[in-house]
């Protein structure tokens, strides 16, 4: 299951709370008898690590730059520290069995991937147009004018190929640890001749997931979003909401442009694609809240049939 | 094996540096037929991580404050995801079988310990006396004199109880997986009756390494430092390097004053814990590039026998 990042909450406090109320759900689904993997965004959280190194890097002599991913990787270690305590505690309480664990998780991708000429995924705060000049010629970030705002700097969000741990956490699942892995959408890492490398990227955490559903023979992808379920024509008079979707209904719908880029349109997406990967498989896009139902066809769209 | 946090560098760029280097010697060991499970020390990256976190949120309004705990899990983040990528990579280029991953970890801590009456670990940067008084009026914070260069914030350094995933790492390494752990000591929490909850403290790595080390009934403990060998006299004209150390000895050499406080004091501690926590433990203190050759008792000073 994907949770998305905006759902934590901007302080660590708000972020204790909101993984707190997850948990339950979580675990809910853990005592209906499923095997979960946890994936969870990280946009606010990893924006503030990187805006604090960042503003660190820039007024404290001797203070070293530090690159996106090693911000990811923070990311990773702040949020599933917060997942794993309370999921964990959760378990306990119920005398559920079962242990948590996040793991640093890298994915590999592509250098010659067309993001890397296009960076369209904004990150940090907004600049005056004089600032974001100055930060350009200094630093080589790319800037993008956002919709009247100001400026802010834009990173690529190529395409996940890999996920460098899949083999160790599938051992992880066999063993009946309910893994918190590819937090952020991973680490993006790239394959060089001296090995693997960082890069200043962000991979979506949504297609990150279904890449490591997929390596992992998962049968079920849960999108857990802020709509109980996908809608058409959302938000409009005529808002239609969707119990259930085929395939062939997923790519007419997306061509319509019922889904907005960066919200929906990538979790339709990532649920098309993993479908489409195997006969039997599903995705269900639903909230946090009706996630133990929609397990049971009760709530969400169900993705696939 | 608990690896240094100084070791480690104080940019990124350093420590990628520096976990290359150490990933040769790992792997060395893990061609030896060892069993891994790698511990690092965080001082100097948690100081950076706190440090930038706590300017941002003194001057970016709505930034929050990031507590000691989440700074920790940070780090651990941040390390795990370098020695996680290095030593993978020096694994697949001698096709050497194996996986490795750096786990989340938590570390249980008494509320009742002394150490929170009484704290003496300096985290962060110098201050003058002037503004140590208004921190310590704003934000609760304890500050020390530090030999003549400042003030300095000091948390407590409580005991080890209990390492919260010891199962999942124990069933982790008995799948083969190389795991990174309880780095920085681990996250420090205490238990509540609402469950486990964070604490502005710092466990000492060597301490947290011991107690991981007998939960996951290790046969050695390897610490990893600035010196080939314990030496009486340390640094004087009659400098002895030790080979082997009893138990009765390490006492009394403790006794003696022959182990700097924060620096080989809690090794030798550990180490004589460890040693005497079951028959036929061991602990070996040497420098990295040692490791290798101390695994067959051609370097180091082994402790317990």
């Amino acid at each position: 299951m994907a949770l998305g990042g905006n759902a934590l909450g901007e302080s660590p406090a708000d972020q204790l709370a909101a993984v707190r109320k997850a948990s339950v759900m979580l675990a809910d689904m853990i005592a209906q008898g499923h095997e979960l993997i946890i994936s969870h965004g990280n946009g606010p959280q990893v924006g503030m690590i990187h805006a604090a190194m960042d503003l660190a890097a820039c007024s404290r002599p001797g203070f070293p730059a530090f690159p996106f991913a090693e911000c990811a990787a923070m990311s990773q270690g702040y949020i599933g520290y917060h997942l794993q305590q309370a999921l964990g505690e959760e378990l306990r309480r119920r005398s559920l069995p079962g242990e948590v664990l996040s793991v640093v998780t890298q994915v590999v991708v592509d250098p010659a991937d067309p993001a890397f000429q296009d960076p369209r995924k904004p990150i940090g705060r907004f600049f005056s147009r004089e600032a974001a000049e100055v930060l350009a010629a200094e630093k080589g970030w790319i800037f993008r004018e956002d919709a009247g705002r100001g400026y802010r700097r834009v990173i690529p969000s190529p395409a996940p190929l890999e996920i460098v741990e899949q083999a160790a956490i599938s051992r992880m699942l066999s063993d009946g640890i309910t893994v918190i892995a590819a937090g952020g959408g991973g680490i993006p890492v790239i394959r060089t001749e001296s090995g693997l490398q960082g890069v200043d990227a962000v991979i979506d955490k949504d297609r990150s997931c279904e890449r490591l559903a997929e390596e992992l023979g998962a049968e079920l992808i849960l999108f857990l979003t802020a709509v109980d379920r996908v809608c058409l024509n959302f938000r409009q008079p005529d808002e239609r909401p969707l119990t259930v979707m085929s395939a062939a209904e997923a790519r007419a719908y997306i061509r319509q442009g019922h889904f907005a880029p960066g919200s929906m349109l990538p979790k339709v997406e990532a649920g098309l694609r993993f479908a489409e990967s195997a006969p039997g498989r599903r995705a269900v896009i639903t909230s946090l809240e009706q996630a133990p139902a929609a397990l049971t066809r009760g709530a969400g769209t169900w993705l696939g049939g």
